[in-house]
Protein backbone atom coordinates (compact mmCIF):
# COMPACT_ATOMS: atom_id res chain seq x y z
CA UNK A 1 0.00 0.00 0.00
CA UNK A 2 0.98 3.55 -0.93
CA UNK A 3 -0.06 6.68 0.92
CA UNK A 4 -3.07 8.46 -0.49
CA UNK A 5 -6.21 6.97 -1.94
CA UNK A 6 -6.16 3.57 -2.50
CA UNK A 7 -3.41 1.83 -4.78
CA UNK A 8 -4.08 1.63 -8.92
CA UNK A 9 -6.43 -1.21 -10.32
CA UNK A 10 -3.99 -2.77 -12.80
CA UNK A 11 -5.26 -5.78 -14.28
CA UNK A 12 -4.56 -7.37 -18.06
CA UNK A 13 -7.22 -7.26 -20.43
CA UNK A 14 -5.72 -9.36 -23.87
CA UNK A 15 -2.06 -10.72 -24.06
CA UNK A 16 -0.56 -7.25 -25.14
CA UNK A 17 -2.55 -4.94 -22.82
CA UNK A 18 -1.81 -3.65 -19.06
CA UNK A 19 -4.99 -1.89 -17.84
CA UNK A 20 -4.45 1.19 -14.67
CA UNK A 21 -7.70 2.43 -13.72
CA UNK A 22 -7.13 4.78 -10.84
CA UNK A 23 -9.89 7.50 -9.26
CA UNK A 24 -8.64 11.23 -7.91
CA UNK A 25 -10.53 13.05 -5.98
CA UNK A 26 -10.55 16.39 -8.17
CA UNK A 27 -12.60 17.87 -11.22
CA UNK A 28 -11.71 16.68 -14.61
CA UNK A 29 -10.28 19.43 -15.60
CA UNK A 30 -7.87 19.85 -12.76
CA UNK A 31 -6.96 16.40 -13.71
CA UNK A 32 -6.36 16.87 -17.18
CA UNK A 33 -4.69 19.91 -16.47
CA UNK A 34 -2.06 17.77 -14.38
CA UNK A 35 -1.43 15.22 -17.07
CA UNK A 36 -0.57 17.81 -19.40
CA UNK A 37 0.84 21.54 -18.41
CA UNK A 38 4.57 20.61 -17.72
CA UNK A 39 4.64 22.68 -14.55
CA UNK A 40 2.45 20.31 -13.49
CA UNK A 41 3.89 17.30 -14.48
CA UNK A 42 6.75 18.15 -12.98
CA UNK A 43 5.89 18.08 -10.05
CA UNK A 44 4.42 14.81 -9.40
CA UNK A 45 5.82 11.97 -12.61
CA UNK A 46 8.77 11.75 -10.77
CA UNK A 47 7.48 10.47 -7.45
CA UNK A 48 8.79 12.89 -5.59
CA UNK A 49 12.04 12.75 -7.30
CA UNK A 50 13.25 16.05 -9.75
CA UNK A 51 11.86 15.73 -12.93
CA UNK A 52 13.48 17.27 -16.20
CA UNK A 53 10.72 18.15 -18.64
CA UNK A 54 13.03 18.59 -21.33
CA UNK A 55 10.10 18.57 -24.15
CA UNK A 56 5.94 18.34 -23.96
CA UNK A 57 4.21 19.59 -26.87
CA UNK A 58 0.84 18.39 -26.02
CA UNK A 59 -0.55 18.29 -29.69
CA UNK A 60 -1.01 15.76 -32.25
CA UNK A 61 2.73 14.74 -33.61
CA UNK A 62 4.14 16.96 -30.67
CA UNK A 63 7.12 14.93 -28.88
CA UNK A 64 7.38 14.87 -24.80
CA UNK A 65 10.73 13.71 -23.19
CA UNK A 66 11.33 13.40 -19.19
CA UNK A 67 14.54 12.86 -17.09
CA UNK A 68 13.59 11.32 -13.57
CA UNK A 69 16.50 11.72 -11.42
CA UNK A 70 16.33 8.63 -9.31
CA UNK A 71 18.33 7.63 -6.46
CA UNK A 72 20.16 4.89 -9.04
CA UNK A 73 20.88 7.40 -11.68
CA UNK A 74 18.87 9.38 -14.43
CA UNK A 75 16.24 7.55 -15.88
CA UNK A 76 14.85 9.08 -19.35
CA UNK A 77 11.38 8.42 -20.98
CA UNK A 78 10.37 9.74 -24.36
CA UNK A 79 7.42 9.00 -26.82
CA UNK A 80 5.19 11.12 -29.24
CA UNK A 81 1.26 12.53 -29.23
CA UNK A 82 -1.20 10.80 -31.01
CA UNK A 83 -4.19 12.12 -30.18
CA UNK A 84 -4.58 14.90 -27.92
CA UNK A 85 -8.70 15.64 -26.97
CA UNK A 86 -8.90 17.64 -24.10
CA UNK A 87 -10.22 17.06 -20.93
CA UNK A 88 -11.16 13.45 -22.14
CA UNK A 89 -8.60 11.27 -24.17
CA UNK A 90 -4.88 11.66 -24.86
CA UNK A 91 -3.52 8.99 -26.64
CA UNK A 92 0.66 8.88 -26.57
CA UNK A 93 3.67 6.61 -27.18
CA UNK A 94 5.76 5.49 -24.61
CA UNK A 95 9.21 4.72 -24.36
CA UNK A 96 11.96 3.62 -21.86
CA UNK A 97 15.62 5.18 -22.22
CA UNK A 98 16.98 1.72 -20.99
CA UNK A 99 14.82 -0.40 -23.56
CA UNK A 100 15.14 2.14 -26.44
CA UNK A 101 12.85 0.99 -29.71
CA UNK A 102 10.58 -0.62 -27.41
CA UNK A 103 7.05 1.11 -27.50
CA UNK A 104 3.57 0.80 -26.33
CA UNK A 105 0.79 3.23 -26.71
CA UNK A 106 -0.74 4.60 -23.89
CA UNK A 107 -4.59 5.57 -24.53
CA UNK A 108 -5.52 7.30 -21.37
CA UNK A 109 -9.74 8.33 -20.21
CA UNK A 110 -10.58 11.13 -18.04
CA UNK A 111 -13.86 10.43 -16.74
CA UNK A 112 -15.30 12.96 -15.12
CA UNK A 113 -17.96 10.54 -12.30
CA UNK A 114 -20.27 13.92 -11.81
CA UNK A 115 -18.95 14.74 -7.55
CA UNK A 116 -15.72 16.54 -8.13
CA UNK A 117 -13.91 13.30 -8.82
CA UNK A 118 -12.15 11.69 -11.81
CA UNK A 119 -11.29 8.01 -12.93
CA UNK A 120 -8.44 7.59 -15.23
CA UNK A 121 -7.94 4.98 -17.05
CA UNK A 122 -4.69 3.92 -19.33
CA UNK A 123 -4.51 1.48 -21.31
CA UNK A 124 -1.14 0.49 -22.64
CA UNK A 125 -0.79 -2.05 -26.09
CA UNK A 126 2.77 -3.08 -26.34
CA UNK A 127 3.98 -5.21 -29.53
CA UNK A 128 4.47 -8.79 -27.82
CA UNK A 129 3.25 -10.24 -24.75
CA UNK A 130 7.00 -10.57 -23.77
CA UNK A 131 7.35 -6.47 -23.55
CA UNK A 132 4.11 -6.16 -21.96
CA UNK A 133 5.15 -8.96 -19.36
CA UNK A 134 9.06 -7.13 -19.17
CA UNK A 135 7.16 -3.72 -18.18
CA UNK A 136 4.40 -5.78 -15.44
CA UNK A 137 7.96 -6.77 -14.10
CA UNK A 138 9.68 -3.88 -13.96
CA UNK A 139 8.56 -2.43 -10.34
CA UNK A 140 6.01 -0.03 -12.85
CA UNK A 141 3.55 -0.89 -10.14
CA UNK A 142 5.60 0.42 -7.15
CA UNK A 143 6.48 3.60 -9.25
CA UNK A 144 2.90 4.69 -10.43
CA UNK A 145 1.63 4.37 -7.14
CA UNK A 146 4.16 6.37 -5.53
CA UNK A 147 3.39 8.80 -8.56
CA UNK A 148 -0.37 8.89 -8.38
CA UNK A 149 -0.05 9.52 -4.05
CA UNK A 150 2.11 12.32 -4.83
CA UNK A 151 -0.57 13.76 -7.66
CA UNK A 152 -3.40 13.00 -4.49
CA UNK A 153 -0.84 15.15 -2.76
CA UNK A 154 -0.75 18.15 -5.13
CA UNK A 155 -5.00 17.96 -6.37
CA UNK A 156 -5.77 18.24 -2.43
CA UNK A 157 -3.17 20.87 -1.72
CA UNK A 158 -4.59 22.82 -5.09
CA UNK B 1 7.78 -3.76 -62.82
CA UNK B 2 10.52 -0.23 -61.60
CA UNK B 3 13.39 -0.06 -63.74
CA UNK B 4 16.43 -1.81 -62.01
CA UNK B 5 16.48 -5.34 -60.37
CA UNK B 6 13.68 -7.31 -59.87
CA UNK B 7 10.89 -5.59 -57.16
CA UNK B 8 11.26 -6.42 -53.94
CA UNK B 9 8.68 -9.43 -52.67
CA UNK B 10 6.25 -8.53 -50.18
CA UNK B 11 4.14 -10.82 -47.89
CA UNK B 12 2.89 -11.15 -44.77
CA UNK B 13 3.74 -13.88 -42.57
CA UNK B 14 1.43 -12.89 -39.67
CA UNK B 15 -1.70 -10.38 -39.31
CA UNK B 16 0.67 -7.69 -37.93
CA UNK B 17 3.68 -8.03 -39.85
CA UNK B 18 5.10 -6.95 -43.58
CA UNK B 19 8.24 -9.38 -44.93
CA UNK B 20 10.01 -7.55 -47.76
CA UNK B 21 12.99 -8.91 -49.33
CA UNK B 22 15.17 -8.06 -51.84
CA UNK B 23 18.71 -8.93 -53.41
CA UNK B 24 21.37 -6.60 -54.52
CA UNK B 25 24.43 -6.51 -56.20
CA UNK B 26 26.64 -5.76 -54.34
CA UNK B 27 28.82 -6.82 -50.93
CA UNK B 28 27.16 -7.09 -47.51
CA UNK B 29 29.36 -4.48 -45.96
CA UNK B 30 29.02 -2.38 -49.29
CA UNK B 31 25.44 -2.72 -48.59
CA UNK B 32 25.36 -2.16 -45.02
CA UNK B 33 26.98 1.20 -45.17
CA UNK B 34 24.52 2.37 -47.57
CA UNK B 35 21.57 1.53 -44.99
CA UNK B 36 23.63 3.11 -42.49
CA UNK B 37 25.84 6.32 -43.62
CA UNK B 38 23.76 8.92 -43.62
CA UNK B 39 25.49 10.36 -47.06
CA UNK B 40 24.67 7.43 -48.67
CA UNK B 41 21.12 6.99 -47.28
CA UNK B 42 20.65 10.22 -48.54
CA UNK B 43 21.32 9.54 -52.28
CA UNK B 44 18.84 7.00 -52.59
CA UNK B 45 16.00 6.92 -49.82
CA UNK B 46 14.42 9.69 -51.34
CA UNK B 47 13.65 8.27 -54.44
CA UNK B 48 15.64 10.45 -56.33
CA UNK B 49 13.86 13.64 -54.59
CA UNK B 50 15.80 15.40 -51.66
CA UNK B 51 16.20 14.66 -48.71
CA UNK B 52 17.10 15.78 -45.51
CA UNK B 53 18.80 13.50 -42.99
CA UNK B 54 18.05 15.84 -39.97
CA UNK B 55 19.00 13.38 -37.46
CA UNK B 56 21.09 9.91 -37.63
CA UNK B 57 22.33 8.23 -35.07
CA UNK B 58 23.33 5.17 -35.72
CA UNK B 59 23.96 3.08 -32.30
CA UNK B 60 21.35 1.99 -29.58
CA UNK B 61 19.23 3.87 -28.50
CA UNK B 62 20.28 6.97 -31.19
CA UNK B 63 17.51 8.85 -32.91
CA UNK B 64 16.84 9.05 -36.57
CA UNK B 65 14.36 11.50 -38.78
CA UNK B 66 14.42 11.96 -42.57
CA UNK B 67 12.46 14.42 -44.91
CA UNK B 68 11.56 13.71 -47.90
CA UNK B 69 10.53 16.95 -50.49
CA UNK B 70 8.38 14.86 -52.58
CA UNK B 71 6.19 16.72 -55.10
CA UNK B 72 3.12 16.78 -53.08
CA UNK B 73 5.03 18.67 -49.69
CA UNK B 74 7.74 17.61 -47.23
CA UNK B 75 7.38 13.89 -46.03
CA UNK B 76 8.94 13.55 -42.54
CA UNK B 77 9.98 9.98 -41.01
CA UNK B 78 11.65 9.41 -38.10
CA UNK B 79 12.44 6.25 -34.96
CA UNK B 80 15.35 5.07 -33.13
CA UNK B 81 17.32 2.60 -32.73
CA UNK B 82 17.09 -0.46 -31.01
CA UNK B 83 19.84 -2.45 -32.39
CA UNK B 84 22.91 -2.24 -34.16
CA UNK B 85 24.69 -4.73 -35.01
CA UNK B 86 27.10 -4.43 -38.23
CA UNK B 87 27.22 -6.03 -40.77
CA UNK B 88 24.03 -8.37 -40.12
CA UNK B 89 21.38 -7.01 -38.41
CA UNK B 90 20.37 -3.34 -37.88
CA UNK B 91 16.24 -3.12 -35.67
CA UNK B 92 14.41 0.46 -35.41
CA UNK B 93 11.19 2.14 -34.72
CA UNK B 94 9.52 3.58 -38.25
CA UNK B 95 7.03 6.49 -37.63
CA UNK B 96 5.35 8.46 -40.66
CA UNK B 97 4.40 12.31 -39.75
CA UNK B 98 1.19 11.76 -41.53
CA UNK B 99 0.19 8.93 -38.14
CA UNK B 100 1.92 10.27 -35.62
CA UNK B 101 2.69 7.92 -32.89
CA UNK B 102 2.07 4.83 -35.04
CA UNK B 103 5.11 2.91 -34.33
CA UNK B 104 6.43 -0.52 -36.36
CA UNK B 105 9.28 -2.23 -35.67
CA UNK B 106 11.24 -2.92 -38.57
CA UNK B 107 14.36 -5.79 -38.09
CA UNK B 108 16.41 -5.59 -41.26
CA UNK B 109 18.62 -8.60 -41.68
CA UNK B 110 21.59 -8.83 -44.30
CA UNK B 111 22.30 -11.78 -45.56
CA UNK B 112 26.10 -12.58 -47.60
CA UNK B 113 24.86 -14.25 -50.94
CA UNK B 114 28.73 -15.58 -51.26
CA UNK B 115 28.85 -13.86 -54.79
CA UNK B 116 29.29 -10.93 -53.58
CA UNK B 117 25.19 -10.08 -53.89
CA UNK B 118 23.35 -9.53 -50.41
CA UNK B 119 19.74 -10.52 -49.47
CA UNK B 120 17.68 -7.77 -47.07
CA UNK B 121 15.11 -8.56 -45.76
CA UNK B 122 13.22 -6.20 -43.52
CA UNK B 123 10.14 -8.03 -41.30
CA UNK B 124 7.82 -4.62 -39.89
CA UNK B 125 5.92 -5.58 -36.93
CA UNK B 126 2.82 -3.36 -36.23
CA UNK B 127 0.93 -2.83 -33.17
CA UNK B 128 -2.62 -3.80 -35.37
CA UNK B 129 -3.11 -5.37 -38.35
CA UNK B 130 -5.39 -1.83 -39.36
CA UNK B 131 -2.24 -0.64 -38.98
CA UNK B 132 -0.45 -2.89 -41.33
CA UNK B 133 -3.36 -3.06 -43.75
CA UNK B 134 -2.88 1.12 -43.85
CA UNK B 135 0.77 0.64 -44.49
CA UNK B 136 0.18 -1.92 -47.46
CA UNK B 137 -2.44 0.57 -48.61
CA UNK B 138 -0.05 3.42 -49.10
CA UNK B 139 1.70 3.02 -51.81
CA UNK B 140 4.15 1.69 -49.81
CA UNK B 141 5.14 -0.91 -52.20
CA UNK B 142 5.56 1.39 -55.43
CA UNK B 143 7.69 3.79 -53.03
CA UNK B 144 9.86 1.27 -51.70
CA UNK B 145 10.29 0.34 -55.55
CA UNK B 146 11.88 3.17 -55.97
CA UNK B 147 14.33 3.86 -53.54
CA UNK B 148 15.72 0.17 -53.95
CA UNK B 149 15.90 0.70 -57.45
CA UNK B 150 17.88 4.20 -56.79
CA UNK B 151 19.97 2.44 -54.38
CA UNK B 152 21.10 -0.31 -57.16
CA UNK B 153 21.80 2.42 -59.65
CA UNK B 154 24.25 3.86 -56.62
CA UNK B 155 25.71 0.34 -55.68
CA UNK B 156 26.30 0.28 -60.09
CA UNK B 157 28.29 2.98 -59.91
CA UNK B 158 30.41 2.47 -56.98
Amino acid sequence: MTDGRAPARITTPTDREIRIERVFDAPRDQVWRAFTDPAIVTRWWGRGNRLDVERMEVVRGGHWRFVEHAPGGLEGFEGRYREVTPPERLVQTFEWDGMPGYVAIETTTFEDLGDDRTRVVTLSLFHTTEERDGMLSSGMEEGLNQSYAALDRLLAAA
